[in-house]
């Protein structure tokens, strides 16, 4: 391999854009050479001259027939994941995915099955992971100084409503929004989740119920190493993207707070103002989207473990359904009932 | 009625003394009269005779007899309150009984209807209402400032372990600690619980599990107005005693952290150091205790309502039996299942 | 001396009664025996019997001649306070001075004198000293740990405006208000100020240069142990007490942000609030009233040292003559110019 | 002019590849064109190439004489700053200038006179008041909402000491350091610095004394609009770049907090930890280094008015001078006395 990672992005929507600037700026050892999308048009095109891109494609298939192509980042729609997986790993490709590999378990195991053959490397994108402050809950956990974690705490609550057209083929809120909670909580408890109850409403008037969805949730579940945890989420927040975690250890209590817009403080005689969280997740996720890419990157052209695996994929959306199960049958659901 | 309440005091244990000593200094218009006490000796005495309490008892049925005394505080054992209630409502004095009546919901209602029968005034000792952190977040919800509240959350975490005798005759963790949080999240969603799925665990390695009992939980709920609730609970944070709440609410939440020791940062090379948290609850609910112990007071001497009744006293014994009968069965279980 | 300290205090105006019930309620080993008011009526006497004070009179001189008096807390009007002093000491009776002791040098240094030849104690009434937040800047700055102090800042700004009746006699913002944070500093600095340079200006528009006054003060000063100091002052914050101090050492910072009336945050889609400052000093320092006769008590039962002793009375004067004489002349003033 | 801002970037030491990396990757609406360094080596040139820079120059004739370049970034040595200021703007070219001008007043009047003469733009790097913390207290104060502005303070102390190799060549503290301190307050006074007086000592026992500098620092100072103003500094605060501003005003205050490492709370027994400050300028004001050069790149591209102007270049220099002048002194010093 060269010194550079050469890659070809696949999909140039708003999440494959985010991923190609971070990849042609902001991360060393990458030559983002070729994307390629369906939709591919002027625009496309110019912001891939902007960026220095050489290639510029509407079919996939030139991605993964150029041999000099080293990586590839899925960043299409989540239907063309798996398909893209098998065909990335089968021409030799590292696999950067963005989440969820897919909705269905086979194939999301069928993509994992592949991976595995073809002895690339594959990393989901379970960004959060890489924020400064989720990661710093993590490390110290990891650490061991403040012994056996007892309780694992997510909040996530997203700023706004999704539009009811987004909520209608959004899969629900476990498999949409919570996913990443899911995640979270293995990351931060090293241990698997075994069982979940799910409690959950639509509360807010905005109409999730006619789609059979909810916008608020809360989440337990017991993890393998005797953990317990929680999650609880809202669509809608209102005051920005409320994005907590706390881990209670033998020891003490590790926790973080949201990130604000600054750190001002107005203090006047009507009360006391400070800024609010930042607004969604490109403010506060912003650099742990180039983390994530820098991670991808060292694992490859340095051969180190990836540090979000197939496997890290597959678990959230097995969660995810029997949250589901759980909500829908008013009762706790082990995840061995799942898949 | 005088302009002043007189009050006997049942109980000179370390809770009693704690209002003895609120209701002598703290609390305008109470004349701290009389305390009687199985186990008065001269120390009990002693102190009487500093706060200038006329009256000291061995024997309770002094101070029920006593046609002067407009008011009981029960301080007492827990095993006792149920009769002294019976017999201070019998003899017309008004009662504040502190948390919980009873273990036995049988003798609670029974005391109740005798509170009922008498016309009298009771009021359970939930001080927490009364802390200014806590109220806050329950007086932003009540003004419907935020709209409805969707989520209830509270936090609440013992600094350090209790002695293993305590815990082997403390009726288990939801009936000797949850319970006040049973009592808050009432009190936050001003709405009944209606269901509640409890998981719980030994992993502190301090010995529960031996008494059956666990030292972490994580207990979800079900409000009659929809929303959802969650609690989490240690017998042993060791930074001090944790107690934060927070209501999400349609337009918004509001949430409380914790009272510290000071509001001091000591910043060096080796890192930024804030204060603990208060260490348990005299120091957190100092205050709490006083303003409880006022409402008591105006509520009787001004015939404003009790703002924490029997019923209030009632309900967080069932959900804990609840929780109790959801831990040990696995599955949620509805309040309409227990009594 | 009895194993209670009997006490007789000398004015029974708002910062009397404060000390008085202090005495009566929260500061054990305490007897507040004796009460004396120039201005004595039917509400004094009803608090004084409340408290359970046994004598009531309109001449301090009773006070003074009873020898069963160990003690004297002077809470009357500055210009009587040199005379008490005097004639206590001079009566053998230890003496809790309220700030300040007079704001004429000799009389100060006169009283002072008499307490030394008399071999009694004396206290003078600089509270903030006792406060949980000041003191830990002050505790960890004599630990050691973080090293020399370099810099010391102070900031105090009042809630609001006095009444131009009040500002008229005031004796001006440095005499009146600045004075506790000229003793703030040295507490702080644990060293002498050498040197003051103040800034002031009248910028609010309530009117205080009408009286020569200012309302906005900056105040820089040198100590003998090279540190150097800041206070800023306003006598309008409008949003409670402002009260912060912060010592910056060889090895860092140790600061405090200000008590505030709960640990509460609103957040909606118009903004974040967290709770306002206290009020007023009787709000922040409340507890800090109690420390500091329990110090005063303890220093005279069990002969300790005063933790504020007379010539920490002298010195505040000095550094507000200094600063205003700055203040007058525009350039910076040595305090060995003053007095 | 073309649609982008064609650039020539004079100097690539460490400033100058900040604001090349910058400039090519963060600011839409540029093109970085040409690089002119005295030291140009394969290293440089390499850094060109990555950012996909045309042209390499030793010398910086070569960007002026190029009538396609629109504008220079001047991040050469400071000796050299007012020179290229003037042959930049004879030859018609923008200027972004890193601060300071020069150290020496007529030169930065002359620099300012042919930029006037030329009818060109120049910005001066004062990139704090692109922060976003501080432009908060900025446009809070400039709103009006909180009314006039009585009392400018800022707190400014760098993480550890420069070398004294460093120190030696510096200039001082107040034209070295201070100086982004002096425009800060002029920034946020929105007035003109009219009179300082600066105390300073060499405390630290790093050596300053021995080049007859400090490494602590309070100067005040008055401004035209009546308000007053304090700066302290330190070189060495040891936890982090501690950068907080605070504009007391009419009606209330507006202040900042440092940028934390990341917003976690780990609570043990031991204590309570937070995160540190940002370490250095780099970590702090990233984001506003890349917002100054949108604001030139804006206000040339679209003729908006400069933010920070030469005469906001020139007054901090003077200002610096005065420090040093009260310090030497032991008086204020008029503004009006230097230049």
């Amino acid at each position: 391999m060269n010194q550079k990672l050469r890659v070809g992005l696949l999909g140039a929507g708003r999440i494959g854009k985010l991923h190609g600037e971070n990849l042609a700026h902001a991360v060393p050892n990458v030559e983002l050479y070729a994307i390629a999308d369906p939709f591919i048009n002027d625009d496309i095109r110019q912001w891939a001259q902007e960026l220095g891109i050489p290639q510029c494609y509407e079919d996939p298939q030139k991605i993964f027939e150029d041999p000099t192509i080293d990586a590839v980042f899925i960043c299409s729609s989540t239907k063309t994941h798996a398909d893209f997986i098998q065909r990335a790993a089968a021409a030799g490709k590292h696999i950067f995915c963005e989440k969820p590999i897919d909705t269905d378990l086979k194939k999301i195991k069928k993509a994992i099955e592949q991976v595995e053959k073809s002895n690339v490397k594959m990393q989901v994108g379970f960004v959060r992971r890489f924020d400064h402050n989720h990661k710093m809950v993590h490390d110290t956990v990891a650490s061991g100084v403040l012994g056996k974690p007892h309780m694992i705490k997510v909040t996530s609550r997203d700023p706004d409503h999704q539009s009811m057209d987004y909520i209608k083929v959004s899969g629900g809120i476990f498999l949409d929004m919570t996913i990443h909670d899911f995640d979270m909580v293995r990351y931060l408890a090293g241990s698997e989740v075994v069982e979940v109850m799910a409690y959950g409403a639509a509360l807010s008037g905005a109409g999730y119920e006619q789609y059979g969805d909810i916008d608020t949730a809360v989440v337990t579940m017991k993890f393998e190493n005797g953990a317990l945890g929680v999650i609880d989420n809202s669509r809608a927040a209102h005051y920005g993207y409320d994005q907590r975690t706390e881990v209670h250890c033998d020891k003490g209590c590790v926790q973080v707070a949201n990130d604000l817009n600054d750190m001002s403080m107005i203090s006047t005689a009507e009360g006391v103002q400070i800024a609010k969280p930042t607004w969604f997740f490109l403010e506060r996720y912003n650099n742990a989207f180039i983390a994530e890419a820098q991670a991808f990157t060292d694992a490859v052209l340095f051969d180190k473990p990836i540090p979000v695996t197939g496997f890290d994929g597959l678990q959230p959306v097995k969660i995810a359904y029997a949250a589901e199960k759980s909500l829908k049958e008013g009762r706790p659901v082990k995840l061995k009932e799942i898949g």
